[in-house]
């Protein structure tokens, strides 16, 4: 298929390629252009702006936060995708915005399929991430070839898109819970004098033996906050989306209160580009650790 | 080896089966002394007092809480035990109670071993717990044979016997945490409409694959709180201790103080016997949901 | 002096009155005309829309939130007010509009003051609300008679208009703190058999003499939440709004993060008609109280 | 009257004074006896041991905590109290205790009234605080003389003894509760580059107008958390008795619990003999202040 892609950042790149060598005819736009003509020796087309990325009736988009994705849909490429036009988009982003961006695509006579992914950079390069969709069936249908080009597994979440973001923004809330708890258990271990990579070995290798606890366990037990996997700031924005999307429909989420606060102290305590695992290193400073 | 074992509970006759499949010569001790006479027909004796188990010289309580340990050791086998015999504590019990039992034993010329344990009554039966257990080394070693005819592995985390009490509440937490953590989850996406099972289902075959998520995530999304398989009132004491243990260290621990007043709504509404992952009906409920 | 006025609601009506009997000549704007009219009566003039509104040179707003003020200025005043004209902003709004006031103001070669009040309708009646004010020193010292027309006393902040409003949210923070944590000590002492009455008079008898804890005490004692004086969902946006403050510059409040989570459950449960004092009916429910 | 008095500590000392200057024949008790001495000067006599308190047949204790009280009576006078005699239980102690005694002293055929203060040791030595009493309606008539002696005003609230202690422990949650909403709104305020002082100002003379407010407010202002009028750790020690009692009756009290965990950093960070205003000084850190 012929499909324009938006946001070529760590993420959005190994997608890009992932569609490439799966035959897709990319046409690419980043605000930096030269990350777009990186992928122009790999067979990509450079867009200069976005309007100029709707030619082929589908446009991906990957980018960082709500605010990117209104400039490149509302001052980009809403006029210049015809009727009939798919956008995908996949980057986490707000409840609301989701819910905007289907009614204004609606109104321009075209669609819209909301598919947000799991994984790190890693993943993406690997064709290993997991997306949630949300949207039209036959929109869905008509992209589904792209999003197996680039992910591991698909789920399909129903006609309503923001649900699709809904999902995505409450995973992000359950790897952050584990990170705050994770973070607890391994300051009160720590304060009886016990060694915290031994405790997250035997913790992973019985209770909790999923990689994202081994993995971000690790981090935790080692400190190891920099670089950054997934920064603290990053880590903040999707908490408050989540906090936000929750309160939209009335639903309190204690625990996600918890982790903002102890996010804005990170943030106040200059660990911003910090990995979101410093959620812990909070935690430990608020026990008195170093 | 010539061993008694004081509470034949759920866990404890699970367990006190397995040393004598194991070939241990057991003698039973049970408040409710019908079910100590239940392991009489398999082979073992009966105590009458706690004070009759100490004759091997050996004693494992397996008992409900605090105060059941106190009124078992203080007013029972402490004075019986002979100089040189040893206790394997293997209850949930309080840091500070473990500490002091460890002083107690010191101050008779006994020795103390602390071995708490992860696992459900199926898994006493089967002889797949986790073991933790701390206490003096040689201890350790003499009732290492014990240990591993009652779990799948056990891990020993050195001289200071309370350290293994640390370790079981912070696994207890840990799982606490998560069922909060679910529950705000999954009362968030069926706010937005979504089927709480096929969430969980996508949850748990993608980021969080350990069989604690899957199985208490089904419990969540069911909404099936009985029959209880941890009740609710138990799990509040965990965290209580949790908190207890955290506190004479000058730590915080937020995310447990939370679970500590949920666990206290549960307990309001009359969810004290449902099992401890209705917690996330309290969530629910503080959502609006029924 | 000539002023406009627009937001003639429960508040700006008698606020607009104060400026009238004060010999000012008012020129009122309400979105429903009625409101306005109500005060043609008594000497004022109507503007049929906000751009009329800026004859005299200086606009005062008095409107129930950030979208109504955005309505009334941007799609408004600010093309017709001339060069070197005021706006006295005295909604309760965000601190990054608020911001936004003075900039595009400052474009637009006009001033900007924010004056924010504390007071419930009544008190805004009887010219008795607190003025809480920020701008350049010679705006404030311009509308300082206005200001004094309206109520018993004006606090004047410096320089940047924009920390009114952060003094204004966290004032009405502080109210609800109270209202939480009066709604705590009374769930707790309902627990006990008391009488939460006798409780309340105790207790601002005593310790806690300011009529803000007098009057919102009673209302919890008597669960008298009907009619609101100031209704539970406004309540909910200001808690957001201070929260909104708090996190744009790195600064965690961690009770308002409660309170916020309290008064979503309340909305939940159909209160958020009710007078916002009901967030301790939320508190007494979640302790298993009717 | 002739009365023990079991405590002559920075409360306890000046308390016992006024029972003298109002004629009553006082012998006190302290376990270090030189503060006993001090009185003897001024009429009392000293008793060596708290059994030598009973003679009179009243005993009044004002202890630290707890312990110190379970060591006077039960260790003490309560086997030297007369049947008929009366022990008017001052310091702020658990509800747990307090029901406690109430059953131990029921038990010897001797009276238990508990009657808790209000008041820091300034209003302690100008017999201005407030107490709070519960009891048998003739055990309290029979002591009034004495609380009239030592307070600005009492209140009697029934006859279960144990209410005069959730009301003294809720009355302290909330002092603690409002240093921590002002120490966040403050911690707000200086984010913004206000100048606390001020601000505290305003609002004490404005809405929170108690003397409460102004005398906390102050020193939160001033961060002037030495020399400390009471001790951080012993406002820790309150919050935990708070969240007993309210646990023992299935209460949830959030706002407790987050204090408890921000008074559990300031233990963590050294500050447990600092005013418990210091909480203040938590918060601020949170956000990245000094």
């Amino acid at each position: 298929m012929n499909v324009g892609f938006a946001g070529l950042g760590q993420m959005g790149i190994g997608m890009a390629r992932n569609l490439i060598k799966a035959g897709h005819q990319v046409t690419g736009y980043n605000r930096t252009r030269s990350r777009a003509e990186q992928l122009a020796g790999e067979g990509a087309k450079v867009a200069d702006t976005p309007a100029a990325l709707a030619d082929g009736g589908i446009v991906i988009t990957m980018l960082a936060d709500d605010s990117a994705v209104e400039d490149v849909v509302f001052g980009g490429f809403i006029e210049s995708l015809p009727r009939g036009g798919l956008h995908v988009s996949m980057s986490t982003i707000s409840v609301a915005l989701s819910q905007r961006l289907a009614a204004a695509h609606r109104e321009h006579g075209q669609h819209y399929v909301s598919a947000p992914v799991f994984g790190r950079p890693e993943a993406a390069a690997a064709a290993k991430l997991f997306i949630v969709a949300g949207g039209p069936r036959d929109q869905f249908d008509r992209c589904s070839d792209l999003l197996s080009a680039m992910g591991q597994q698909t789920f399909y979440l129903g006609e309503e898109a923001h649900r699709a973001n809904v999902v995505k923004l409450s995973g992000n809330f359950l790897i952050a819970a584990m990170l705050e708890s994770v973070g607890e258990a391994v300051a009160l271990v720590r304060k009886y004098g016990m060694d915290p990579s031994d405790y997250i070995e035997l913790m992973t290798s019985t209770l909790f033996t999923a990689p994202v606890h081994k993995n971000y366990g690790a981090l935790i037990a080692k400190e190891k906050y920099h670089p950054a996997g997934f920064r603290l700031k990053l880590g903040l924005k999707d908490v408050r989306l989540a906090l936000a999307a929750a309160e939209s429909v009335a639903c309190p989420m204690p625990v996600a209160s918890i982790m903002r606060d102890h996010l804005l102290t990170g943030v106040a305590r200059g660990l911003e580009d910090a990995d979101w695992s410093a959620l812990a290193q909070v935690v430990a400073q608020n026990a008195g650790l170093s």
